[in-house]
Parts: C-alpha cells; sequence; structure tokens
C-alpha cells in the first residue's frame, strides 16, 4: 500500500512548460528536500536538501578559509536602538522583523529584533575589538539562519526563515574594502559555476537596486529554465557607512584615529531553489556531482541469484574507499523500475545497475541522469570509470545550462524588444542610468535591472527606455 | 603600545586557588575564546573559541552519521500552542522562554518561542513524516542555537543563547529507543574522553534531575579542577510522552497503528567550559590536540639571519602537508618570550623553536604544553616526531584528568563525610531513592545526585541521609 502511494506520487510531476512554478513546488517536496511546518513561512529541511547545503557549505567554507576568513558566531538578537543606528539600514528592513518583547514573564524594556542580517552587531563587536592598523583586516563569517518576515513565501526561493553565511569584514583603507568585495564576489562566481554548474552573470547593481546601507553592491544573477533571473549572492561595499555610527575606528601608523572600511557578502539556502531550477526536468531533479548527497546509486538486480550482492557490496565498497558518495540500494520490497524513478527524481548523476548477466560480462550498466543514455563500465578499476562518468556530468551540466543563458540572453534596442525578451530571458540593454527609466521598465514589463556587467562592449549610445544619451550596458530581466 | 598593553594583559591570570571562577574569566576572555555583548545573557564566539567548537562539532558528526543519523534544520520559532501539548515539559521550559510577538508591525495572533529546545516540533514533523514501520528508525540530528531566558549567566557554562546539537529519533519499539538512548549516551562518553580528553562518569539521573517531559535521562558529568560536576551531555528515552500528544503513528506489520518510541540527546558549547576547568592551568588554556585550532606553532629565532626563515618554512609546509594544524607566528615586532606567553596562554599544545643554532644542529626546540619539559625533534621526518608528541600529549592530558577525577571521589557513609567530600570533589553514596533524602542533601550541602552508576558495586546498605535499605550507588557533587 505504501508503495503503491508513493508510486503514484513519483508519476505527478506536473510538466515543466504546463507551470512552471508548480513544477518546481513538486521536484521540491517529492524529492524530499523540505517540508511546510505550522510556523508562518518557515520550512523545515529535510536530510536530503539539508545535505545538499552541507555539501555547498563545505565548499564555501573551505574557499572562505583559503582567503583568510574565520568564523564566528553572534548573537540572534539584536536591541532594536543598535538596527536603528544606520537609517538606510533601518528603513531596509524594519518592515519585515520579528521582535522578541517577552524574556519569560518579563516584558523587556527594549525590544530586539530576531537578526534578519547581522551588520549591525557585528560593527558593534568590531568597535570594541579594533584598535590598531594590525588589527586590520578583520574578516570574520558565521553560518547560522536569519529570519524577514515575508508576506508570500517559496520553498528555498522566499522564507521567512532561511540558512545562510554572512561575511562581515574591516579593512584600513577603501581600496582594499573594494578589493575584498570584488574578491568574495568572484569566490561566488566559482561556487556557482564549479560546484553547483550554475553560469551566472556577475555585475554591479544601481543605486536603486542595491542593499540598504551599502555604497555598493555586487550581484552573480543565474538564470532559471523559465527565463527568470534568480539573485545568487551578493557583496556589499559599504565603506565608512556603519563605521561612522558605529565608531568603528582604528589607531593608523601615522598616530592617527581613522574609520575603517567594511564589506558583507552572504548567499543561502536560496542556491538549491537556483539548482533546481536551473538542471531539473520532467523526471525530477538533476544534481551536479559535486553536491549530491549520493554521486552514485548502486541497483543489484535479480539479487536473490547467487554472488550479485556479494559482487555489488564489492563495488560498493571499491566506491566508497575510492571516496565517492555512493548508496547501495538493496530494499527487496520495491522493483527496480520503482527505483530507477525514485532515484532519478531525486537525481543522482549515475546510477550503477549490477546483475548476473553484468557480472558475467565483468560490466556495471550505467545509466546518466545528465543525458538519456546507457553505457557500461568495465569492474575492473571502476571507480576510475565512475570518477571521470562525475567528472563529465558536472561539466556538461554547466555546458548545456551555459548554452540555455546564451539562447537566452538578447541585446534590445527599444521597449518593445525589451518587453519581449523579458517574457523568455534577460535583455542586455543600453541605459541612461536615471532611476526614472528603470521604476518606468519595472512599471511596463515588470523586468528589473539584474546588474550591470564588468565587461561592457557597448552596443549603441542610447537609452533602451528615454532614448537619451546611455551610459551603461545593463542586464533586465523578471526575478524570483 | 599595544605591545604593552598586552603583555600585561597576558600576565593577569588570577591563580586558580585564590579564585577559581574569576580565573575561569580570566582565562577564557584574555585567551579571546568569546566576548560579551550587548544582548543579555547572549555570547559572541570568537575565531579561537568557535574554531574550537567547530572541532567539536565534526568530531561528533562524523560519529553520529556512522551510527546512521543525517542532519536537518527545523524552523527556529516555535508556535505556544505545540510548547503546550506536552505538560511537564511547557512547565519545564516556559518560564526561560523569549517571545516573539510581533512581526513587522503586525501583532501575532499567537506568541512563538524562540526555541528553547525543539521535541515539540520534531514531534510535529515526524507526525507528518512517519507513516509505516518501513520509515522507522528515524533518526535525525540539528546543529543550531537555542536559547534560554537565564537570569545569572557565565561564558559557555550558562548563557541564554548556545550553540549546540539536538538528536531526535523515532523507533519502533521501546527496546530500540531505550538502546538508541544508551548509545549516543556512550558516544558522548567517548567525544569526552577519547577527543577532549575528559574523564566522565556516566549514569542515570534520578527522578527529581531527569529532562522535562522524558521517561529516563542519561548523563556524563565531568569534574572540574574545582572539584565541582560539569553536566557534559545528556541522553533522554520518552518513551511515548510526546508521540501521544503529537499523534506520532506507524502502521506496523501487522496492520496495527501504534506509538513510535521517542529519544533525544544534545551536547553543546558547555563543552568549552568543561574543556578549559579541566585542563586548563596558572598560564592558562592546554588544549587536546584533537580540538586545539592550531596543533602546533612554529616560532623562528632570530630570523633575521640568513636561511632561518626558509627553513622554519619549509618545517611549516611538510607540517601543513601531513595534516597537523600549524601557525607559524612570523611577528617581527613581538619577541619570543613574548609569543610564548601568548601561545601557552592559548593553550596550542606543541612549540617548535627553530634558531640558526637548532638547524645547525638539524633538530627542532620544542615545549610541550601539558608538561613543563623542554626536547628536541630532529628535522629529519619532523611530520612523524610531532605526531608522535601530539598523540602523547592527548593521552597525558587525559590521564592527568583522570588521576584528579578518581583522587577526588570518595565513598562517603554519613552526611558529615559527604558534606565535607563535595567541598572537594565527588561523593559517592548509597541511597534510598527517595526525594526527600535528595532534596535534604541539597539543602544541607548545596550538593545535587549527579547520577547513578551503571556498573554498582555497593558498600553498603543504608541511606547516607536518612539510614534506611538503600537502593543504589549514587553520585552527588556539586555542580555548575
Amino acid at each position: 500500500m505504501a508503495n503503491d502511494n508513493k508510486k503514484a506520487f513519483v508519476e505527478h510531476i506536473t510538466p515543466r512548460d504546463e507551470n512552471f512554478s508548480q513544477w518546481y513546488t513538486d521536484v521540491v517536496t517529492q524529492a524530499d528536500l523540505m517540508d511546510y511546518t505550522p510556523v508562518r513561512g518557515s520550512m523545515a529541511l529535510k536530510p536530503y536538501g539539508y545535505r545538499i547545503w552541507e555539501l555547498i557549505q563545505a565548499e564555501a567554507d573551505r574557499r572562505f578559509k583559503d582567503t583568510g576568513h574565520e568564523n564566528v558566531a553572534m548573537p540572534m538578537l539584536i536591541p532594536e536602538s543598535l538596527l536603528q543606528k544606520e537609517a538606510d539600514h533601518v528603513e531596509g528592513f524594519a518592515p519585515e522583523v520579528a521582535w522578541v518583547t517577552h524574556g519569560g514573564t518579563e516584558k523587556l524594556t527594549e525590544r530586539l529584533a530576531v537578526r534578519p542580517t547581522s551588520e549591525t552587531i557585528f560593527c558593534t563587536m568590531y568597535a570594541k575589538w579594533i584598535q590598531s592598523y594590525r588589527d586590520l583586516p578583520m574578516k570574520y563569517n558565521q553560518w547560522c539562519s536569519v529570519m524577514r518576515w515575508e508576506k508570500s513565501t517559496r520553498p528555498f526561493l522566499r522564507t521567512s526563515e532561511f540558512w545562510w553565511q554572512e561575511g562581515h569584514t574591516m579593512h584600513a583603507t577603501a581600496e582594499e574594502a573594494h578589493e575584498e568585495a570584488l574578491q568574495m564576489l568572484h569566490v561566488y562566481r566559482e561556487l556557482c559555476e564549479d560546484v553547483l554548474s550554475i553560469p551566472v552573470f556577475s555585475g554591479q547593481k544601481t543605486e536603486k537596486e542595491k542593499f540598504a546601507g551599502a555604497n555598493i553592491t555586487y550581484s552573480v544573477e543565474a538564470m532559471m529554465q523559465d527565463g527568470k533571473a534568480l539573485q545568487a549572492g551578493t557583496s556589499h561595499d559599504f565603506g565608512t557607512n556603519f563605521s561612522e555610527p558605529f565608531e568603528v575606528q582604528y589607531l593608523d601608523k601615522d598616530g592617527k584615529l581613522k574609520y575603517c572600511h567594511e564589506t558583507s557578502w552572504g548567499v543561502s539556502t536560496r542556491l538549491i531553489g537556483a539548482l533546481i531550477m536551473t538542471h531539473g526536468d520532467e523526471r525530477g531533479l538533476r544534481l551536479p556531482p559535486k553536491v549530491a548527497p549520493y554521486q552514485v546509486v548502486l541497483l543489484p538486480i535479480a539479487f536473490h541469484k547467487e554472488g550479485v550482492l556479494e559482487k555489488v557490496k564489492e563495488v560498493y565498497n571499491t566506491l566508497k574507499d575510492a571516496g565517492i558518495r555512493v548508496k547501495l540500494d538493496d530494499r527487496d520490497y520495491v522493483s527496480p523500475g520503482w527505483k530507477f524513478n525514485e532515484w532519478e527524481l531525486k537525481g543522482v548523476p549515475l546510477r550503477l545497475e549490477i546483475g548476473p548477466r553484468d557480472i558475467a560480462n565483468g560490466v556495471a550498466t550505467c545509466a546518466r541522469r545528465d543525458v538519456n543514455e546507457k553505457f557500461t563500465l568495465p569492474l575492473d578499476n571502476i571507480a576510475k570509470g565512475v570518477q571521470e562518468s562525475l567528472d563529465d556530468i558536472q561539466k556538461n551540466l554547466f555546458a548545456i545550462a551555459d548554452k540555455f543563458k546564451q539562447e537566452r540572453t538578447k541585446d534590445v534596442h527599444n521597449m518593445q524588444e525589451l518587453e519581449q525578451q523579458v517574457n523568455t530571458g534577460y535583455a542586455r540593454a543600453m541605459w541612461c542610468g536615471e532611476r526614472e527609466c528603470e521604476d518606468k521598465v519595472k512599471e511596463l514589463t515588470s523586468a528589473t535591472t539584474r546588474n550591470i556587467p564588468f565587461t561592457q562592449e557597448p552596443f549603441g549610445d542610447k537609452c533602451v527606455c528615454c532614448g537619451k544619451e546611455a551610459k551603461t550596458v545593463i542586464y533586465f530581466a523578471k526575478a524570483y
């Protein structure tokens, strides 16, 4: 009975082109990544979803440490008075803060915000910790969850609570802080492209779209299979906007007291949403091997027959010893076809079937999740063959997504072209730089500016909206 | 100037026997593990303190996964109605809950608790996730912070917010749940003894001291250098106490709907407090190599001289490549003596000095932090010598602490002996099992029952307090 329920479950994924949004929800829930909870707008990450996050964390954390950052843990509650110290910041975040007003039975004299982000508490502590130029740079990061009281929510994309990392760094000079912000954007691009196989547009946000309190916000923007944009990571240069009100100062070599220059940068469990909408297909998830909880699923075929289970276990141990994440599915109460469906739904990159005939031939029958193609790998030196396949899948998923991204990005020369293009993808346009045109494009097309690319390559001299002199190339897209 | 400040700083550690509590605070702050924050009772974990936690986490997490547990993430806010479903539980936790009452400008219809622990939300989700016996056991864990609105706080030992892991598991039978609770206590014992070099007393808590809502609570109890007990980890068998009100049921093979049997278990950043108070000395921390952020500090001596820095860097790379966590301290603005003090304060297990004379002799001059003893290691095959020293330090710290624990544990036969013994350590006593005697001992001596050892070895037949028939051996101690 349980099986029949599940079977029906697996088969009911809404086709992408019929209803992309429903397809997404179907995949998220049926692949067992998360579940809804009784807490408004908050999700629970189930083991399979959380394991993906752990793998993303490990890849990101290693890169943070390699670039000289250290992890810390800050309080999750932030006194209201701290939030109010930077005017733009409080204006941006106050409407979506969850407030703690009571401790036990006692009413608090000051409300405490469940952190929506931690600039204010980091600055408070940095002001204590930094004295001299010798303490700089101070480059800390924390892994935690934050809370933003969202009106409407979608799993991984927008939830009241979400899991993320937030790096906060202090530097002696404006140049150094600026370099740090760019460096971390580069780390995010690498994380997206090399680890998640998600190609991105790197660039600078407009004044309108930048973070509340920042001088400059950089972003990496991904393209989902419905052509919409998903902001995958941001990196901010604050200058001294926070260090002045929070008095984060250092004594320089010249004996003068100076304000520190600050950055912050973050990626979140949103990246899991990006993974799904970049790589998923009609059969469910397709996971890049580097973040797949199981890179290989191993299925014994006709495993009541002598020698099958022994051989499969031998292969299992060989792959495990080679550092490959492998799952042996030896359930005897579901059919192989059932298992195929389930592991395809869960996006396992490589499936190996081993039955009596395979063993006789000295091979494993393989199926890659990225392409519809069966092949065999010799059981001798199986780990090498598997690793090569995984490497190829990792690259191929990127290539597929990159081709899609290029096909769905077009230069537009007028509002008509822009309006049409943002229905299917990104519009590259010339822009005068005025907020007015940005607002007008949004009003007419519901597309927003994504970012201003570092490499400009202008293709005209007139603003796509007002026709006046263009100052920059910019990407427009509808966004999550 | 900065140096002079710091120098004075390092030297001002209150002697342990003068004021143990002040010694603890001095070490915690001066070794740069944490700092106080403007949030009542909440601390910030600084990089050095957080790195110790990361290393503890890695060791624990590996053991959880090896015993078949998976990580998940649950919402940090829990609706008040969920907390109220289990009577003992809400009674135990309600007085120390931080309440969220507003989201943005909107007053919530139901208050939300910042989780003090997560039994209630886990049970809510398990009720959705578990259908049949095939789904069992379900063994999940989460790493997070929790909040308990404490009146008086001490770094790592008792803070409003603290970081921990909480495992929550569901089983088909009472026996299985009971085995799980014991298994995880065993994991905690191993974590304390093999990783943290902290010997512990394993046993069962009394009815009075058990967790709010549990049938049985097991604990591992450590002994600090002032003879006081510190509860290092707990593991609870809930039976069906939560699964009944939360309706966590499964369809068994026999077609009947049955309640699941539950456990939960946790260790927290308290373990860092235990580390300090078990191993620290007059010069500061002494860290077991397995959780030392730096296992080795490498100091170049007279490093303006030709070849010194090159050689030291070569040794640095050799050790790093061998997987040893090594810090090269090549600051040229502080003296070697200064560096000695600082790294001793921070508890680095092994110091290597390399100067022109050492290089000429083909050795490194070494100092172990656990014993006051200098020796040399040949530069050829230095990684092997270092690893052997680290292994020995790890074992020796345990041996020192274990000797202390044994010396400070005594059998007591009457209240006078008990009262005396709990001033310096643990009292092993015979107990009638009645709450009345437990309360009386606490009232008269301020010592509490720690736990009932698994191996009993009774040494009398009369209760230490009332003189009536004794039912069990039990440990009493004053506790953090």
